[in-house]
């Protein structure tokens, strides 16, 4: 097995355990247990997920049906919810007996599939000013009345402020993040249920309103998060080769825009610029002429490049290498890819 | 089986058949047989591939070690050329006797490392213009003698002029690419061999200095290879579901970011503007009120939508669907993925 991150091949995906193991206590201390509803979409390995449960954290939150299929084939089936409409609820209807599924709706045709595919919970999904799903917050209660009616238990609302995560003034975002939230609970009310989930890393303590918080790029956080004021470090990077260097002074190495989600912009690099990605390299322009073991950039050195976004990074990847140091201390799988 | 487009689960990544065939029948007309060595790291698939071979083509181009196992898995061991540096040489060298792999070397550490790794062929892999690897044409004759004098087969030289595969301008692309050649062939001239490998889809009839092409996209093209004077047309498209329909104009589907390549930005949709990604979302904003159906806009209704970059929209996708109009007539698994 290797023992080594100098072992790895590349490109390799690394979580630093000290800094993810800071970031969920940071989280912990502000969102313990089911104030917390990780989202796996971030994430996306159930043996990640189930470190989150040990501590705690035993209800889920997902974006596809494949990834609620997977909680519930790894055992984490005590309170999962897809955040998402979908049509394709047959999936779900078929793991009503073996775990408690409860799925985001904002129409009738999803409530209608819903029912039809043997879903048995819902959420009424509000729209609180994101341009995304979610129902007029004046259409909740009818919808929740028809989804009563067509036998669904009805156990709350959902509304995502996904507009407001990446605002960067902490006071600005808190006042916008109120405003979207008032609309939420005033729906709740109209609703019924116990449950108003919304929320998300940018998120996680300002949003006061809600029952439970739907984040989970705080476990692995990207160069995008970073620049908020979030408690939260970078933990995920990627692990290249320098396979070349050249004489007009950049360095090339073997991890390109195959390797990262680039919708954020490329990676970053501490020890100097990205000149730009391509589909299995990356040229980067370095600060300085010797690398930080003192000696000239060289075929063979390593290089760790942070993602702008975490959540298609993670997608791109089979498994994560969870590095303490020099040492890889765990490999885990990232399960819950595709759909 | 599925036999319709109807019935796929979405998102589902579609090949047009009867386009996809005609991109291959003209590139045929121009680079048949082994004049076009294919780039697998644009499509991915041992099945494409094995297709391209029963058309003639039977050399065959990888970017990443991973591309030339799976190759060889698959039994196309002809003639494959990793057109790209690598440490990573034992994984090559434990194939030599199945197949006859060649790998690109610009640096003594690269050779070196080939030599090592049991590889057999290399090409010394020439700097034309592309800021990324290759060595300066002067020193193609040493790295050769050098290669030569470790037991290597040197087989020629590549050189990638991917700074220009985009420049709109046929005549200018035309002019730039002999320019950028001409440095490669009076290297080639130097090294010896009878290789000679470069060129792209966006130069596969312009660069008539090489005596085989490397490409990839042509096969199935995506949106920003369809702004040039090519004559291929796009086969490649995301199939998405209608989950939601706003009453402020827009409808919301299930392909987000983590089923595109995203580095040359948005997919494109026939019926109007996209608005934005998110991870499993897009939001549509349509040209018209109602679909191509005469109705409005509705749950349930699903859209096509266009990569702006085939290679790693490609690389996301377990399977494509080829489709012939409404039936799917036959299902080939992208093997080639990950590292």
């Amino acid at each position: 097995m290797v023992r080594t991150v100098a072992q790895l091949r590349t490109p390799a995906l690394l979580i630093d355990t000290p800094t993810f193991e800071a970031n969920l206590a940071a989280m912990d201390a502000v969102l313990p247990g089911p104030r917390l509803r990780p989202h796996v979409k971030a994430t996306k390995s159930t043996t990640l997920a189930r470190h989150l449960a040990e501590g705690g954290h035993r209800s889920f939150c997902a974006a596809t049906p494949r990834e609620i299929e997977g909680l519930v084939a790894a055992g984490l089936v005590d309170d999962l919810l897809l955040a998402n409409e979908t049509l394709d609820t047959a999936r779900l209807g078929a793991l009503s007996e073996r775990a408690n599924i409860t799925v985001a709706v904002d129409s009738r045709a999803t409530i209608e599939a819903a029912a039809s595919g043997g879903v048995r919970s819902v959420l009424i999904d509000v729209n609180v000013g994101l341009p995304r799903c979610g129902c007029e917050p004046a259409e909740a209660p009818a919808l929740a009345e028809l989804a009563r009616s067509s036998g669904l238990e009805v156990r709350g609302v959902m509304g995502y402020e996904g507009h407001l995560l990446m605002v960067t003034d902490r006071a600005e975002r808190a006042q916008r993040t109120a405003e979207a939230m008032a609309l939420l609970t005033h729906a709740a009310d109209e609703v019924g249920g116990d449950v108003v989930s919304g929320g998300g890393t940018g998120t996680f303590d300002v949003n006061t309103s809600c029952t439970e918080i739907q984040a989970g790029s705080y476990a692995l956080l990207d160069t995008d998060y970073d620049t908020l004021d979030l408690p939260f470090a970078k933990a995920l990077s990627v692990l290249a080769t320098v396979i070349s260097v050249s004489a007009k002074g950049w360095i090339i190495a073997d991890a390109g825009l195959k390797a990262f989600g680039m919708d954020h912009g490329n990676p970053s690099w501490d020890d100097g610029e990205v000149f730009f990605c391509s589909d299995e390299h990356i040229t980067l322009l370095p600060t300085d002429a010797v690398s930080s073991n003192g000696a000239a950039w060289k075929v063979g050195d390593r290089v760790r490049l942070w993602p702008a976004h975490v959540d298609p990074t993670v997608a791109r990847h089979q498994r994560y290498h969870l590095v303490d140091g020099d040492d890889v201390v765990d490999e885990w799988e990232i399960d819950l890819r595709h759909w």
